[in-house]
């Protein structure tokens, strides 16, 4: 950098702020005016699976190029990236941490975005971001599950909306007709009207998009030694409950993380 | 959103930074790892015009969504962005505007790279990126000179650096012949043993990219009413001396800025 | 400092926040519960001339303590106080000016109460305190403006509650009558009902009080050097108009920073 | 609050920091320029339990004023407070914790000074205060561990730094003496000289003071609820081991904070 009589510029005006040191900090992404940028390439209603499997490939991307992400979930145009707790990654410094994630996922979203679709872009996709720090396993797991009730509530509501929309009402109607239903008369409207059990739609729709490192058994050839690798999963699940994260402690947990790191674990044969 | 007990997590914990008032905000978005990227992409040494070009081509586009950046400044993998002192864009929240910007450059950069190199990308290019606030327009005057006076001192080593290198040093031979060296020895040694003068390089390389809305006297047809027009223009020129200022002086005022944004004013013929 | 292993709950956790370059910085201190606290100590209502003297006294040893205040504006329990654009005070650290401001001024609210009341205190004072920036002479100056027009507008209200109450109606009634009444309707109701010309009212009661250094000429003794002194004045006067301002440029101005804070300047006789 | 046009200076300048939910908040209040405050004040060297004791009243009177400090603990010229993990004081917004509180602490200790210390000020007490979230028990446990770590460190320092003086040396040979000294030689050179075993100097010097919320047993004259009362208490003990907290787990848990600032709990007799 010029050492010039203009560097107090940087010196006077340029602050670094730092997250908080043990909090798990989360990565919001979210898709800028994405209901014109759906309508415009023909997103089918209410969920359009090449779009959901194509932000589920940029997570992927995302789990792959930063390590210390851990976990990451998904919906709509949505998607959370969980930094473990203790990362260290860039100083935990704020506008790196934004602008690296946001960046990235976008570009990768560019250059997938054939994978799964015929035609070029009609507009530039873009995405905002936003970061959260959360103190303790309590928080950041609440604040999955309020993405993922997010989640439910607004694909239920939609569910109903198109269905109603496709049978010949107007979108004005389809509001019209769900304004103050509850869950259950939901339910019950897809049901008698449709013929649709709720329960019954795709649970990549109902429950969204979890990404994170499942263990791995990898075949021994006889060795005595068996190894685990970590491989990167994606899933549809409940993460309200406590079921989940009895049985993937080692996402959260903070023990193991040097040896999820090493991205392999050798275990002794019983 | 979904009104769950879970919303606790949004509310007690996500805090939104808004930048203060009457102050130019300066964007910065700085390509990552882009040694190796441009190795990996042949660019040319110590510039590659379609690398400035499509750099160049992202900051118009920039210009031409984001009405409030009133000036941008590139140079190499580097751009900064500056938003009128009043901007309300996304109510100053920093986080929106950092995300928005990186984002949306890094999605241009990907669409129009085809534009301007043969093949696609061997590896996905992103950009980090970061905000500053200056007060007065002596500050922000003085930011874009200390970009200017940066890209000088780099163009010019660089310069001489891969002249040595073509030459046939190798690259630590070449760090060793330039270090301690000063400004006027590395124009002599460019002028003695390459036949360079360094202020013949093409402009682009030594003082960077400025891209702004120029007043563009619009064809009259006769007309008693002249228009005149912005249109946004790339150009490559002294920032630090008082000329362009004195003689642009609408891009850092504010008096014109309602004017400006209506993007097309009219005037008397006399 | 101890460099135990316990050391990283300073490292990791601990943030010092920089206040921005070239900004004045404004502290303002506030008294807490202080509604209260003038009950108690029975401060005589609407004013009470010797709590006003008070803060008036711990104001001025303020600006002596801290010699890049550079103006202080005071009103009621409140007290604000304008650091110079420029000040360096502990590095322009957030936590460090508010702690060491509203430390300071309540320990001489504290030494200093006995020259003003007779009595001891009846409940521990104290106050809270804020800091804001402000980029720019017109931001600063509205700044203080908004506090004045603040001032009289409360003590105008409090002016007629107090003559009302005074006069035999209870503290809701008075409330009662000068519900929806305008500026001109108060003034009426002080001049037909109570013979006040509110006009009449003493300046400190109606413009607050600025704590300020005056140039001062000192006594030549026949020197051919003439010197001013800066003298700490304190006095009430309109902020909101230009003429204050333009006759003590050097306020708010930073030409003469270096100068002022010689605190002793020569001239040459003319 | 003035309603005019000025009332901008406030809405688009002065923003309100909260520090974040579910984190204990420590505010550390630390005395200025406390060195030359001592001297003035003929404090002993190297301990004054005047001054000790003094700072100790102002801290028991900051637990009985703000009952959501749950702890604090004091060594020379500084005292930490720790909120509760779940305080909602003042929105936990950042300026008014710190102002309030080293506000408050300043004016007690103005009054209960002369309790205290025969004479009057020679000269303004003030301290400055700063303000750090830790997320989780083990990380506030390690925060006082540190400032208890610290007290040994400077206490056994200064211990032998003044026997040293008052047996004839200067300062500066007394520096000297110590330099490079570990922790055994200084017990050894206390014994051996001046016959002073460390471990027997008070535990307020060598442990610092600890405050917060003991729970005692009231006298029940034969009803059959017994009650337990918290009493505000004063100790010097361990901090760095495991054994006070894990005897009074109710001042970090959460669980009990309801029923702690009922301030009384009935308990049926077994």
């Amino acid at each position: 950098m010029a050492n010039s009589k203009y560097e107090y510029v940087k010196r006077e005006f340029e602050f670094h702020r730092h997250l908080p040191a043990s909090n798990w900090i989360v990565v919001l992404i979210d898709g800028c005016h994405f209901h014109r940028f759906s309508e415009l390439h023909a997103f089918e209603k209410p969920n359009d699976e090449r779009a959901l499997r194509l932000m589920n490939a940029c997570a992927t991307s995302m789990l792959e190029k930063f390590p210390d992400i851990v976990f990451a979930y998904g919906v709509s145009d949505e998607y959370s990236f969980v930094f473990r707790e203790k990362t260290e990654f860039h100083k935990r410094r704020e506008s790196k941490i934004i602008s690296l994630c946001v960046s990235y996922f976008t570009s990768v979203y560019g250059m997938k975005w054939k994978d799964f679709f015929p035609n070029d872009f009609k507009e530039t996709p873009y995405f905002d971001g936003r970061v959260v720090c959360y103190p303790n396993i309590k928080t950041i797991r609440d604040y999955l599950a309020w993405r993922q009730v997010d989640c439910h509530i607004n694909n239920q509501y939609n569910t109903c909306f198109w269905a109603l929309v496709k049978s010949g009402k107007t979108e004005k109607e389809a509001h019209q007709a769900l304004k103050g239903t509850f869950s259950k008369d939901k339910n019950k409207l897809l049901l008698q009207q449709f013929q649709v059990n709720y329960n019954d739609e795709p649970a990549v729709f109902r429950k969204g998009s979890s990404v994170y490192r499942d263990k791995v058994k990898t075949d021994d050839c006889g060795n005595p030694i068996k190894r685990t690798r970590e491989a990167i999963t994606v899933s549809s699940f409940d993460l309200i409950g406590p079921e989940f994260w009895e049985n993937h402690q080692y996402i959260l947990g903070e023990a193991l993380c040097s040896r999820r790191r090493l991205n392999c674990t050798r275990e002794m044969r019983d």
